[in-house]
């Protein structure tokens, strides 16, 4: 843990932007931040910890609300500057009570259900073979 | 588009934070910025466009390496100062090569496939029934 500490980039505020999704469907659910410490308490308790920025403290998510998110994996990117985890949402990840934070839509392509069949299938095909 | 770019809340920098996903997958991909001028060029062309805060320069993701970050979703959260895409990658998202920024494991846990079918097969029921 302590290599880990060590190798995120917090910046000149000590903190890192970090990402969470659903870790079975991906959905992305929100996006918060994190100082060393709510890294270190996130990894410790096996779930989500951030920094409010706002309140300038410690943010275990779910502390008042319940809605936990319970840590299922923990990534950096590789420039070390964004941390993502994937987390088993309890009740909802936003406070306006929606399930991920991002619901405003601006723009959306025609993805139809049948692309996402054939993609998922050629996925399924490429596990099975490789 | 006006009325979008009026929303979103750029910090005290002019930026704001945007991660990108596989469309299909929702794969995270990269977690990057964006400043006013790059997030109208994004909506416009219909492909990513950040802003480099090394470079403090706008930077059309694929210009040099072909890998394209083809727009098929626009979305920004509940207090309007995070940008989520939905993308069709070409070639791979991140300089080192791999598909994904996030190949930096921390921690995983077991999920097995049978969870995750179970969790697929619960919500294509409940797609079906609601």
């Amino acid at each position: 843990m302590e290599n880990l500490l060590n190798e995120v980039k917090f910046d000149d505020k000590g903190i890192v932007v970090a990402v969470a999704q659903d870790y079975i469907t991906n959905e992305v659910l929100m996006v918060a931040y994190m100082n060393k410490e709510s890294l270190e308490i996130t990894l410790n308790e096996k779930r989500a910890c951030y920094y409010s920025r706002s309140r300038q403290s410690l943010w275990r998510k779910g502390e008042t609300s319940g809605h936990w998110q319970n840590l299922k994996g923990l990534y950096y990117d590789c420039d070390a500057d964004a941390i993502l985890m994937k987390v088993e949402q309890i009740g909802n990840a936003c406070h306006t009570g929606a399930y991920s934070c991002f619901f405003n839509k601006v723009f959306e392509d025609n993805v139809t259900d049948q692309a996402i069949l054939n993609r998922l299938y050629n996925q399924i095909i490429d596990r099975r073979d490789n």
